[in-house]
């Protein structure tokens, strides 16, 4: 393997790297004018269906930016579909589901999936991709964690306050866990099938996680995140975990699993990996609206996250979440070379 | 002054109470029937500009729950119009602002605000809330803070990322700290100007400066909120400071002032208030989708939360964020008898 595909994969098992490797959540998406120029002809399902342009989509930030993983261009919620639930992507608006999911019964009629049959389209995604990258460069499958995906199927779609999805959690616990499960089973086998494609790391997206306290999370999410993070484990390949404004939620977090803990941008590096513990690695945790920044205070802010994680083995450099539409390129190139050109070994000790 | 009017005064002194107080954020709002039935004639900056329909609409709550304090009915981005802020309430939209700040020559452009001249109005319904409660329920002034007045300017409305904010933070810093002190002589002045009008309390709310990390709060906003918080402690009465999403910036909040911190539902208040310090005292946290839950379920959580605060004197029950509309008023009602039915000391030892 080259030293670019060995950088990420050393840091996410906390082996000593030439430098901190760096990716970024989003890094396809509407702010690169070649991923613009396909999405002018195609709409979102519709690329993530057809696995050459998945793959196209997926290797254009590699190529643009120079990061040290791909990402595979998915969205969370494919895998709703073949359950049943009916999922479209209004313009502006972001996804809509048109039979939200609310009581035991809705639970019950939803569809066992299997991933290799109903989502082959992205499996193959997966297979095109790890051949385009030859060695060069590995790449990420990733999966919606189930609370995030639950709160879009029970609320119908994006949400403020959660209030339809905490009251299901609250008022009928047994459908929850019954929801929770299902889409625990369906993410554990997506993710497995994803690494048996090709995928060589996996995230688990828990965005929305965030808007729980400790409590509800250890009683409502934590088993069925540990349930999928122990079979994706078991294939060898690393896990990073991922969710935002989860300050309070890390100890449970490391405690359901996974080799690399997500941090956003309102946890402290430093603290949050104090918090987590040394036996994990971290991943982060630049502000999304840092890239909007003049260079000069970018660069500051990009230099002290590397002084926080202060060259421990285990750091990812990433944002806290996804690059943001407006985001000019150029300063994502430029966070890159910034993360490159802080050297921690020379490549030979690697 | 009666016990009632008391209670609430003395935990905001961290003096001990016969029970915990307890009012709501929102209390005066959608879910009330009575509230409703004068919305229906009226627009919400028409009860905000009337003191008897701003006097009644605060008062409501007051008597249909038995909670432990009135908050003025008001709305934070009231002192905006006066500023030369063009500010409409869209139905179903929130507000929207014609004219956003962007640039140092906006800010430069807005207008000195004379609170008691422009806010007169606010001010005869302070007035006429005191003489209708008559010496047997506290009320609370309230504010927004300026990073959160600042976020609505500045975007133009709401946000969820609050990118133009944080642009205009990053990208020129002297026009940001100018709007931000502007900010902060009208907020200290509205809020000397209500406690003079008769406000027993004032709570100043920074709603969204959690989408911050505690660098950028030391830097962009603590000295503005502490200049606030300043002038106001310097009347005598007791300020609350409150925010959501603060878990991190909770050392940084209480370093700005306040001698009441208020806590969401993601920090566990015992947690919160550990990490704050036992010299302040904390208000909070019950997540406003509790009170959806079914009524044993609401009880354990209300139960759980008094508990963490274990009869430290201090502690101010309340909600982590407003009451949300479709929230069920005896949930509510329910919710004030569970706190007052916990005694920590027979009234006479007040």
């Amino acid at each position: 393997m080259a030293v670019t595909e060995t950088r990420f994969l050393r840091a996410c098992h906390r082996e000593p790297v030439d430098c901190t490797p760096v990716w970024f959540m989003r890094q396809a998406g509407r702010y690169m004018p070649e991923y613009r120029a396909i999405r002018d002809k195609y709409s979102l399902l519709e690329i993530c269906s057809q696995p050459d342009l998945a793959a196209e989509v997926t290797l254009q930030p590699v190529r643009a930016l120079g990061v040290d993983a791909a990402i595979l261009f998915a969205d969370i919620l494919l895998p709703l579909a073949p359950m049943g639930i009916e999922l479209e992507f209004a313009a502006g608006e972001g996804p809509v589901i048109g039979n939200p999911i609310r009581t035991a019964a809705d639970v019950a009629a939803l569809r066992r999936v299997e991933p290799r049959e109903s989502l082959g389209h992205v499996l193959e995604a997966v297979r095109l991709v790890r051949r385009a990258l030859d060695g060069q460069t590995p790449l990420i499958g990733f999966a919606g964690a189930p609370f995030t995906l639950a709160s879009y199927i029970v609320e119908g779609g994006s949400s403020r306050h959660y209030v339809k999805t905490k009251q299901l959690m609250y008022t009928d616990p047994n459908a929850w866990h019954a929801l929770m499960g299902k889409l625990a089973c369906l993410v554990a086998d997506y993710l497995v099938a994803q690494v048996q494609a090709g995928a060589q790391a996996v995230q688990l997206f828990d965005s929305w996680v965030g808007c729980l306290g400790p409590e509800d999370y250890r009683e409502y999410v934590l088993p069925h995140s540990r349930l999928i993070l122990r079979e994706v484990s078991a294939t060898g390949v690393p896990v990073i975990h991922f969710g935002t404004g989860t300050a309070t939620l890390l100890p449970l977090m490391k405690e359901a699993g996974g080799d690399v803990i997500g941090l956003d941008w309102r946890t402290p590096l430093d603290w949050g990996w104090d918090t987590l513990g040394g036996d994990v690695g971290v991943q982060g945790n630049l502000d999304p609206a840092a890239l909007f920044a003049p260079r000069p205070e970018l660069e500051r802010r990009v230099r002290a996250i590397l002084d926080q994680a202060g060259g421990r083995p285990g750091h990812i450099f990433n944002l806290g979440h996804g690059i943001l539409p407006e985001t000019p390129v150029a300063n994502v190139k430029a966070v890159v070379e910034m993360v490159h050109g802080n050297c921690w070994l020379p490549i030979s000790d690697c």
